[in-house]
């Protein structure tokens, strides 16, 4: 088997190198791995918008070593970890402070994890602020070139790997109440409800009422973003069927004042 | 033949996992395809800049397969399409809004062409939202590995590829009417006048004048930034043989008000 | 031998199309040659900044060709040139203004140079304003397939190199005259004093006095973000072994008004 390739996902942000030095300690260390650079724009220390990333995206990637780093307890007590899931023998490499645990939840599952705290694949000095560099980018390239979970450190129950509480979206005939999962750059908004909740509470009607902090805002039940006009608001599935919301060459974010977290209740005639 | 190197232009933008999805598809179905991110930066739904950047940049790429997407039409009646043109065999991938056409001009003109919207190597679940990377990226993937333009999509007459109609320069004597083309990041003004009709209109004298919305202002007639003293205007042919404004350390798209589409008149001694 | 990786650095922002034209050119020449983009978010025309970005990455990255391009003299006398350096023969290529020198020193000093003003290696026509693409992206995609420095150009003297003269901190017992070398994206502040001169002037006591212009700031003195309370400043050996200052979950930048060169004094109890 030839070397693996590596996925990278961080909030190192494009301002400054620290992607870069860590694309080039892998590369020094495995000239042959490819890297995917997934994104280094999650917005900084947000833990819950990189987990949601990483999990929408990683189901596209090819299986091999898929490194994370959004990471504001570096330094402190938080465990540095590898961990392999059932699905392909993917292998996550990032910190336990709930990163990984949506993506290792949607492969299948954590079935052997290490922490890396003492890592012997970690450079000679490991800094005390850029994990990164000095041990995360390290290991995930020799777990590339072929390393197995228990050499990269030291062997944990996969069971113990941090996870992070949710609330749950609640469906019923003509209403659900979910909650702003993402945001992304052009301002849709993702919630944490399925494709499949708003087939259940009723989809059938053209329009829909989209309640945000008991103000109300008619919106178009439409697929594409075509569907609504220029500046109205559209409720349709995403492209990671998640129910979502859009303005039209606008931005539902920025209209409707919506963040991470907020709640959100659909009412649709059924 | 090997596989095909793929350069990638988009508004994605940084922010978000667009592109690095994109990559991770064409990555997991191509594994040994160089891809060239040639930047995904143009602003959003910015067609008309993103077609200006594509025409620019594929000149200097090595011949493959060049996605494009910026595609505000996602999802209604635009025609996603593949298009091989007479230079090197180069295939170009992207929407049918215009997008394509000037980079087809300006290598040799469409020789074949297929509508993809029926692809039999999109992926198997087709957002209405996402044919980056649900379409356009396995397309491109599956082109470079060495599938012809007929197994990627339904073929379509090459001279039905739409084209976005531009005005033109005039160059008289002493005086040029041209456009803003492009504003680069730097506040640097390229105009779609180019150098040859500069020197039809006479470029012996050292200053020139710069006529906008019925202002004038006084320009050096240069060859690099340095010409113009640091806050003056300058005016040269660019780095891609385009008539163009610059500020030595500013912005002349800033100082002069400029935006693509927007009328400048030169006024040279002749 | 085969072809030798190219780092890349610039500050040509991520809006345009300019780092990725570079890339295509490279790509061009040297199919099989790996790029490492360590970053292109350095502020435009920082030759500081980027010099200091440089010195502090090229350690962690593979030995071969490091092509550097923050370049505010494009097109007028400045020479373009490429260096070997005593370490790793490794090879910077850029423009001879101070952007190299740094790294060079870090690497053991030049041991031969090339100016490339006429180089053979240079695109057929060479624009005044963009010798990445033209220039300076073929020379280092040349030198990474092999060619030698007085192949991409005419032999100079190592010692003519230009170099930036920069100040120097103070060290007494408890007390450190420094001044800012970097500013990250996150607001942490980096000195150019490195860890030692800490140990030397006596790092003891918990505590610690940052004075900027005139005003006294406590710091906690500790290894990690988290040593300090939220929104306290905290004084910290980072993880290039600077001296440095930082913000827990904030912005040390913006709360101490502090920019590069800026006198930073530390007061320690001993």
């Amino acid at each position: 088997m030839g070397t693996r390739p590596i996925t990278f996902l961080s909030d190192y942000g494009y301002a400054d190198e620290f992607a870069g030095v860590c694309r080039a300690v892998i590369a020094r260390i495995a000239p042959d791995a490819r890297i995917i650079d997934l994104t280094h724009g999650i917005p900084r220390h947000d833990v819950r918008r990189g987990a949601a990333a990483l999990a929408r995206t990683l189901p596209f990637t090819p299986p091999g070593v898929h490194l994370a780093v959004v990471d504001p307890g570096v330094g402190t007590e938080r465990r540095p970890m590898a961990v392999r899931v059932a699905d392909d023998d993917r292998i996550l490499v990032g910190p336990d402070n709930g990163l990984l645990s949506q993506a290792i939840s949607s492969l299948g599952g954590a079935v052997e994890a290490a922490d890396l705290s003492e890592s012997q694949f970690a450079l000679q000095s490991v800094s005390e602020t850029f994990h990164g560099r000095d041990l995360f980018a390290p290991v995930a390239a020799r777990l590339a070139l072929g390393a197995s979970i228990v050499e990269a450190g030291e062997a944990i129950g996969p069971e113990t790997v941090f996870r992070v509480a949710t609330p749950e979206p609640t469906v019923e005939p003509g209403r659900v109440v979910a909650h702003v999962a993402d945001v992304d750059g052009f301002g849709n908004v993702a919630l944490d409800a399925a494709g499949d909740d708003l087939r259940r509470a009723g989809t059938g009607a053209a329009r829909a009422t989209v309640e945000v902090a008991g103000f109300d805002h008619g919106a178009t039940n439409g697929r594409s973003f075509g569907d609504a006009p220029e500046g109205g608001l559209l409720l349709y599935v995403d492209s990671s069927d998640r129910v979502a919301l859009a303005v039209n060459r606008g931005s539902a974010a920025a209209d409707l004042g919506l963040e991470p977290g907020d709640e959100v209740v659909l009412r649709l005639d059924v």
